[in-house]
């Protein structure tokens, strides 16, 4: 059985979906980032990188959620997570999620990570005051650009949906007003009806 | 035909070297930064992120390396540059390009691309002082963690080798001593020595 290592408010959240809408039996093990958990020596010896998620299978351990996603997606075909059958289409889902991973959560990340890529305080303070800026624009290409109907590769739910969705999450928090994104909004509303979105985001909040 | 949009110096290369790696029959554009042509209205609807690479297919266009490189090895089976047949290696295998993504490039970005998180330009003038650090970092984990020998998999080269072979062009540039990293650096001159990797190191520069 694979045992998820989350933690509430994260990008786990996105892999969390993804299993439970896959019908994957797993167990979840809560990290506790209030007292840093992520860096203490044992789970180091699980993800040497100090965050979450990680994925523990009977094969190894996971990291990186895009990476987690294809797997998960390449796990359970039968619930039709992924274009597994057509390389182009495939390409284009994780192209979606790669944006997601090295572009929008990067930018999110500069609100309260800043000291990964300086050590000024005032560096710092400068970071945040951009983050509404930064990942807005993340957002504006995505309603422009990227987002189909009703779910991000269009007609067919994938690991993509769960990703955003977990991504858009964030949105108040980073002062972004989800009204300027009406495609992204909707899709949010459209994810917090499913069944096993309702699950798992109650599983986190408890 | 497949046509790759690149400019020298950028993380293109891997996508680059995967398609000569591949054998596949490809056209090359170069993209001339120095007059932000990136930017430009013709590119931008190319790639509407105004980034390289871009790979023009008969599908349709695709950005962002990770999805590049396994679209590339998903289209061609025979030059085996990923275990297809496996998804926890294949995960493996993403986790690491993921990793080179959206953490080490990101690191890395922190020298030049200061302006895309911060407006401050003591704020821009202190994420670079930190860039030596920060990829330092990221090339430790890699040392110690995740490189294995002779190739990032271990015997079977993959689509891991170009893209790592990449980033490690900026350590210098970085101020990042390759000494350091033995392994690394051994990586990197092995990948030195490959036709493919010549070949379009060669045309890169010209």
């Amino acid at each position: 059985m694979m045992k998820l290592y989350y933690a509430p408010g994260t990008c786990a959240l996105a892999s969390h979906i993804a299993l439970e809408e896959a019908g994957a039996e797993y167990a979840t093990v809560r990290v506790n980032f209030a007292v840093s958990e992520q860096r203490s020596p044992e789970y180091l010896a699980i993800n040497p990188k100090g965050r979450v998620p990680a994925l523990i299978t009977d094969r190894g351990i996971l990291t990186e959620t895009p990476a987690m996603l294809a797997f998960i997606a390449q796990s359970f075909p039968k619930a039709r997570l992924a274009p597994l059958d057509d390389p182009f289409r495939f390409a284009e889902l994780q192209a979606f999620n790669s944006y997601l991973c090295a572009t929008v959560h990067v930018a999110h990340a500069h609100r309260m990570r800043g000291a990964r890529w300086a050590d000024d305080p005032v560096a710092i303070e400068a970071m945040k005051r951009k983050v509404p800026e930064s990942v807005s624009a993340c957002f504006e290409l995505i309603e422009q650009k990227m987002l189909q109907r009703p779910w991000v590769m269009g007609e067919s739910y994938t690991i993509c949906d769960p990703y955003l969705f977990t991504l858009a999450q964030w949105m108040e928090g980073d002062s972004v007003d989800p009204a300027r994104f009406p495609k992204v909004k909707a899709h949010r509303d459209r994810m917090s009806e499913r069944a096993a979105v309702r699950k798992v985001v109650a599983e986190e909040k408890a």
